[in-house]
């Protein structure tokens, strides 16, 4: 069996459509749910919500209350995948790198353009992706996405195409 | 061959999720892709877009617009079933309630609290039992939704409670 | 409140795919997870199970088994759906008419061309014709399915175009 | 922009349910409606269907037909995704690592437990995962299911757990 770590933060990926207000919002988990529908019979799972935030409003304490939530899991060198908000994915990413020194396992940021269960989401998508990558990917800081996987400082997020693309350097 | 009519409006029904915005707005016309879900072999099902609308943002001049269509329509004697948003349903029942006399066929709106393919949606069972209904119900205007049917003027949208309920007389 | 009956017999509507055998059978009912995808605040719904089988496998025990059932229930003058195999759906249908007298509520049988939760299923759309058919169709026994409802003596399936039709008699 | 192959030989994944019979066939492709549903945006995707079968009926024929067109896609340096039946997936793929040499591509053979589209499916996570897999795994030939990558003469088909596991040596 893999360990593999699951830390949820909120973001497009986890929000839900509100009846009372017609707006979409992060307001419960609901990751949990669309985890049941993978199969992982070699993965011992673990999922750790420390937020549930859109990411334009994540604060330095949010990024310091993840990058200690990462350390403390990084002690059990198990890979990790973090769920998050696709705006400020990157400067999340690009804060655990100068952070982390010697990682001995790969770290993977994804998320959605549209939430889990709404038409068209690409959200299952990227969560099966991302935790197949945590097995496969050299140690390291990325987002997985949509098919691709950029390294933490070549990457940044194209909201006309709703897509991440290639940099030549950090972009955050 | 049954022959129906079903107008659309907008309203929640039709919402479609922004990746750019992360708003859900009235944006195209997507219910033809949700109609297909259903098996019709008896049924002729006409659709017709006369606007794309929050119900919140209707005018009497797209209320004018709506009753010219059904007053065209009721000359083919079909039914016609009208999906409309939730919040101004009633009133737009009424309207047409007090503009047409001698109803020869029923007119049923419906629409839905959570748009078509969001999680949880109840825009697909609300769309099949009202093109159940509109072969059933007796000549007058009704809304049918959640397994229920009202006469126009005995029904108000509860909304704490995500649904219609009966009242005494018209409510508005 | 409306109290309605739902009786479970099998038939494809409730077949599931073995991942063992490859093949489709009834096995275990599953029709309460997707009774669950219905919001129905105004009905209290009763499921009761009375068998499990294809319905080329009915025998008469089985059918005077399900007249029991339904004699049962309208004690409490409920109405009634009954899920049932296609195939033999008709043949049911007769053998409930002939054994009752002076119905009081309808009897809808519904079932599926295509199991529950299948690309391309019928089930959930018939379910959500005839739970609301049994709340507005006079007394009598009907078949329901596809937007259709056909009294039980004018009715026959078509296997090649999957679908039921209108015959001049009874056909069973 | 990555090219990528993807050549189908049928197998549960594209099986279908037959209204008429009643039964599971490989009858019509339909990787491609399912292949919809993934965004995969710096993917330049061929798909390319050798044969529809189910596994178990492909012959020596069959397999030469797919290691000539292995060999027709490898002249250009693309990674290859083979979808296929289960039960010889491991066959097929140690009869394409006996033919094959100095691999400078990965293969990857995927397949499904449940056919894509049927509830409870394992199919699309399987394509997600094998496209991801076939972009970052060095050369060789894999199976890549349920969240797990195995070097093709270490793997065998457990029937009783609907999965695949670990095997000291090749087994076909």
């Amino acid at each position: 069996m893999k360990t593999i770590y699951l830390i949820t933060t909120g973001g497009t990926i986890e929000k839900v459509y509100s009846e009372y207000t017609g707006a979409v919002a992060n307001v419960t988990s609901k990751i949990d749910r669309y985890l049941k529908l993978l199969r992982l019979p070699d993965t011992d799972l673990n999922v750790v919500q420390v937020m549930n935030k859109d990411s334009l409003e994540m604060t330095t304490d949010d990024r310091v209350l993840l990058l200690g939530m990462v350390r403390a899991i990084l002690k059990e060198n198990a890979p990790i995948v973090i769920t998050h908000g696709t705006d400020t994915m990157v400067e999340s990413g690009l804060y655990l790198e100068r952070a982390l020194r010697d990682l001995k396992v790969p770290i993977v940021l994804t998320g959605a353009m549209t939430p889990l269960g709404f038409e068209g989401s690409d959200g299952l998508q990227n969560l099966t992706e991302s935790l197949f990558a945590v097995r496969v990917l050299p140690p390291g800081i990325y987002i997985v996405i949509h098919g691709q996987h950029f390294p933490i400082d070549h990457v940044q997020k194209n909201k006309q195409l709703s897509r991440f693309v290639w940099t030549e350097g950090p972009t955050a």
